[in-house]
Protein backbone atom coordinates (compact mmCIF):
# COMPACT_ATOMS: atom_id res chain seq x y z
CA UNK A 1 0.00 0.00 0.00
CA UNK A 2 2.47 2.86 1.06
CA UNK A 3 4.60 1.64 -2.10
CA UNK A 4 1.65 2.39 -4.44
CA UNK A 5 0.88 5.89 -2.48
CA UNK A 6 4.09 6.67 -2.98
CA UNK A 7 3.84 5.84 -6.29
CA UNK A 8 0.55 8.01 -6.85
CA UNK A 9 2.26 10.68 -4.84
CA UNK A 10 4.93 10.89 -7.36
CA UNK A 11 2.74 10.58 -10.45
CA UNK A 12 0.19 13.43 -9.48
CA UNK A 13 3.49 15.97 -8.75
CA UNK A 14 4.66 15.39 -12.04
CA UNK A 15 1.12 16.09 -13.83
CA UNK A 16 0.25 19.26 -11.91
CA UNK A 17 3.99 20.53 -12.48
CA UNK A 18 3.45 19.46 -16.06
CA UNK A 19 0.10 21.53 -16.16
CA UNK A 20 1.16 24.26 -14.21
CA UNK A 21 4.05 24.88 -16.95
CA UNK A 22 1.90 24.81 -19.50
CA UNK A 23 -0.34 27.42 -18.16
CA UNK A 24 2.16 29.68 -16.98
CA UNK A 25 3.64 29.59 -20.88
CA UNK A 26 0.89 32.60 -20.91
CA UNK A 27 2.51 35.80 -20.89
CA UNK A 28 -0.56 37.46 -18.22
CA UNK A 29 -0.08 37.84 -14.70
CA UNK A 30 -1.91 35.17 -13.60
CA UNK A 31 0.16 32.25 -12.07
CA UNK A 32 -0.20 28.82 -11.67
CA UNK A 33 0.79 26.68 -8.55
CA UNK A 34 1.12 23.17 -8.08
CA UNK A 35 0.14 22.75 -4.08
CA UNK A 36 1.61 19.47 -2.77
CA UNK A 37 0.87 18.52 0.82
CA UNK A 38 2.25 14.57 0.86
CA UNK A 39 1.73 14.55 4.37
CA UNK A 40 -2.08 14.94 4.09
CA UNK A 41 -2.53 13.64 0.97
CA UNK A 42 -3.86 17.03 -0.86
CA UNK A 43 -2.68 18.06 -4.48
CA UNK A 44 -4.11 20.71 -6.22
CA UNK A 45 -3.02 22.99 -9.07
CA UNK A 46 -4.10 26.61 -8.00
CA UNK A 47 -4.37 29.89 -10.51
CA UNK A 48 -4.79 33.39 -8.83
CA UNK A 49 -3.07 36.51 -9.08
CA UNK A 50 -3.67 40.58 -10.51
CA UNK A 51 -4.86 41.22 -14.48
CA UNK A 52 -6.20 44.35 -15.65
CA UNK A 53 -7.41 45.11 -12.51
CA UNK A 54 -9.49 41.87 -12.24
CA UNK A 55 -8.68 39.34 -9.64
CA UNK A 56 -8.13 35.57 -10.80
CA UNK A 57 -8.45 32.63 -7.28
CA UNK A 58 -8.95 29.24 -9.22
CA UNK A 59 -8.89 25.77 -8.59
CA UNK A 60 -8.06 24.16 -11.88
CA UNK A 61 -7.66 20.72 -10.26
CA UNK A 62 -7.43 18.97 -7.24
CA UNK A 63 -6.85 15.63 -5.78
CA UNK A 64 -7.12 13.84 -2.49
CA UNK A 65 -5.03 10.23 -2.05
CA UNK A 66 -7.29 8.05 0.80
CA UNK A 67 -7.25 4.40 0.95
CA UNK A 68 -4.88 4.16 -1.57
CA UNK A 69 -7.02 5.48 -4.47
CA UNK A 70 -7.30 8.54 -6.02
CA UNK A 71 -9.95 11.04 -5.86
CA UNK A 72 -10.50 13.42 -8.08
CA UNK A 73 -12.74 16.50 -6.04
CA UNK A 74 -12.17 19.18 -8.79
CA UNK A 75 -11.39 19.86 -12.68
CA UNK A 76 -12.28 23.29 -14.24
CA UNK A 77 -11.22 22.47 -17.75
CA UNK A 78 -12.22 20.06 -20.51
CA UNK A 79 -8.98 18.11 -19.96
CA UNK A 80 -9.93 14.40 -19.31
CA UNK A 81 -7.77 14.38 -16.34
CA UNK A 82 -8.77 11.02 -15.05
CA UNK A 83 -8.51 9.29 -18.37
CA UNK A 84 -4.60 10.73 -18.61
CA UNK A 85 -4.25 8.90 -15.10
CA UNK A 86 -5.19 5.70 -16.28
CA UNK A 87 -2.82 6.42 -19.49
CA UNK A 88 -0.12 6.86 -17.12
CA UNK A 89 -1.08 3.14 -15.78
CA UNK A 90 -3.18 3.59 -12.38
CA UNK A 91 -5.89 1.16 -12.60
CA UNK A 92 -9.56 2.74 -12.79
CA UNK A 93 -10.61 0.88 -10.31
CA UNK A 94 -8.17 2.89 -7.96
CA UNK A 95 -9.68 6.32 -9.74
CA UNK A 96 -12.79 7.73 -7.60
CA UNK A 97 -14.34 10.82 -9.64
CA UNK A 98 -15.80 12.45 -6.04
CA UNK A 99 -17.26 15.63 -8.13
CA UNK A 100 -19.70 13.13 -9.46
CA UNK A 101 -22.78 12.46 -6.81
CA UNK A 102 -21.71 9.37 -4.85
CA UNK A 103 -25.05 7.24 -6.65
CA UNK A 104 -23.92 8.40 -10.16
CA UNK A 105 -20.05 7.08 -9.70
CA UNK A 106 -21.09 2.88 -10.17
CA UNK A 107 -22.15 3.98 -13.79
CA UNK A 108 -18.51 5.96 -14.25
CA UNK A 109 -16.06 3.67 -15.25
CA UNK A 110 -13.98 4.24 -12.49
CA UNK A 111 -14.15 3.17 -8.44
CA UNK A 112 -17.40 3.90 -6.59
CA UNK A 113 -15.48 4.74 -3.40
CA UNK B 1 14.70 34.97 7.19
CA UNK B 2 15.00 31.31 7.20
CA UNK B 3 14.02 31.56 10.85
CA UNK B 4 11.17 33.62 10.53
CA UNK B 5 9.94 31.57 7.14
CA UNK B 6 9.99 28.80 9.74
CA UNK B 7 7.91 30.62 12.46
CA UNK B 8 5.73 31.78 9.66
CA UNK B 9 5.10 28.11 8.43
CA UNK B 10 4.32 27.09 11.77
CA UNK B 11 1.62 29.78 12.73
CA UNK B 12 -0.05 29.48 9.19
CA UNK B 13 -0.19 25.51 9.87
CA UNK B 14 -1.36 25.85 13.98
CA UNK B 15 -3.96 28.76 12.53
CA UNK B 16 -5.69 26.44 9.41
CA UNK B 17 -5.58 22.90 12.02
CA UNK B 18 -7.52 25.47 14.46
CA UNK B 19 -9.73 26.50 11.95
CA UNK B 20 -10.36 23.10 10.27
CA UNK B 21 -11.03 21.75 13.66
CA UNK B 22 -13.73 24.15 14.15
CA UNK B 23 -15.47 24.05 10.97
CA UNK B 24 -15.39 19.88 11.51
CA UNK B 25 -17.91 20.46 14.50
CA UNK B 26 -20.14 20.92 12.23
CA UNK B 27 -22.73 17.33 11.73
CA UNK B 28 -22.97 17.22 7.51
CA UNK B 29 -21.00 15.57 5.10
CA UNK B 30 -18.91 18.60 4.17
CA UNK B 31 -15.26 18.30 5.35
CA UNK B 32 -12.61 21.07 6.32
CA UNK B 33 -9.43 20.28 5.20
CA UNK B 34 -5.69 22.44 5.89
CA UNK B 35 -3.62 21.92 2.67
CA UNK B 36 0.28 22.46 4.20
CA UNK B 37 2.91 23.17 1.60
CA UNK B 38 5.90 23.44 3.33
CA UNK B 39 8.51 23.31 0.28
CA UNK B 40 6.33 25.80 -1.75
CA UNK B 41 5.10 28.02 0.81
CA UNK B 42 1.16 27.30 0.26
CA UNK B 43 -1.27 27.36 2.94
CA UNK B 44 -5.05 26.65 2.39
CA UNK B 45 -8.53 25.42 4.22
CA UNK B 46 -10.31 23.58 2.09
CA UNK B 47 -14.30 22.81 2.60
CA UNK B 48 -15.45 19.99 0.62
CA UNK B 49 -18.12 16.68 0.20
CA UNK B 50 -20.99 16.11 -0.80
CA UNK B 51 -24.59 16.87 1.36
CA UNK B 52 -28.33 16.70 0.09
CA UNK B 53 -27.31 16.01 -3.48
CA UNK B 54 -24.90 19.63 -3.65
CA UNK B 55 -21.10 19.05 -3.64
CA UNK B 56 -19.74 21.36 -1.78
CA UNK B 57 -15.90 22.17 -3.26
CA UNK B 58 -14.94 26.21 -1.36
CA UNK B 59 -11.21 27.62 -0.35
CA UNK B 60 -11.88 29.01 2.94
CA UNK B 61 -8.65 30.69 3.35
CA UNK B 62 -5.70 30.72 1.23
CA UNK B 63 -1.96 31.78 2.35
CA UNK B 64 1.48 32.15 0.96
CA UNK B 65 4.95 33.05 2.03
CA UNK B 66 6.60 35.05 -0.68
CA UNK B 67 10.09 36.90 0.52
CA UNK B 68 9.63 36.73 4.22
CA UNK B 69 6.09 37.65 4.15
CA UNK B 70 2.62 36.44 4.69
CA UNK B 71 -0.04 37.18 1.59
CA UNK B 72 -3.30 36.79 1.92
CA UNK B 73 -4.93 35.58 -1.56
CA UNK B 74 -8.49 34.21 -0.24
CA UNK B 75 -10.65 34.61 2.70
CA UNK B 76 -14.39 33.51 1.97
CA UNK B 77 -14.99 34.57 5.48
CA UNK B 78 -16.23 37.38 7.40
CA UNK B 79 -13.12 36.64 9.65
CA UNK B 80 -10.25 39.57 10.08
CA UNK B 81 -7.86 36.99 9.49
CA UNK B 82 -4.69 39.09 9.00
CA UNK B 83 -6.06 41.43 12.44
CA UNK B 84 -6.09 37.50 13.99
CA UNK B 85 -2.15 37.31 12.63
CA UNK B 86 -0.90 40.75 13.80
CA UNK B 87 -2.53 39.30 17.64
CA UNK B 88 -0.63 35.97 17.07
CA UNK B 89 2.78 38.18 16.91
CA UNK B 90 3.13 39.04 12.89
CA UNK B 91 3.83 42.59 12.50
CA UNK B 92 1.56 44.37 9.72
CA UNK B 93 4.18 45.14 7.60
CA UNK B 94 5.01 41.49 6.36
CA UNK B 95 1.27 40.69 5.48
CA UNK B 96 0.21 41.36 2.34
CA UNK B 97 -3.68 41.72 1.58
CA UNK B 98 -2.91 40.10 -2.02
CA UNK B 99 -7.34 39.73 -2.70
CA UNK B 100 -6.90 43.74 -2.39
CA UNK B 101 -6.16 45.31 -5.77
CA UNK B 102 -2.05 46.18 -5.89
CA UNK B 103 -2.89 50.02 -5.98
CA UNK B 104 -5.50 49.72 -3.26
CA UNK B 105 -2.79 48.01 -0.49
CA UNK B 106 -1.00 51.49 0.44
CA UNK B 107 -4.44 52.12 2.46
CA UNK B 108 -5.06 48.85 3.98
CA UNK B 109 -2.72 49.53 7.17
CA UNK B 110 -0.66 46.10 5.89
CA UNK B 111 2.53 45.90 3.66
CA UNK B 112 1.77 46.97 -0.16
CA UNK B 113 3.68 44.21 -1.70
Amino acid sequence: MDQKVNKYQELLTDLLTKYAGRFNQNANNIKTQPIIDTERNHFQLLRLGWDNNRYTFSVVFHFDIKDGKIWLQENRTDILIAKELVELGVPPTDIVLGLQAPEDRAYTGYAAA
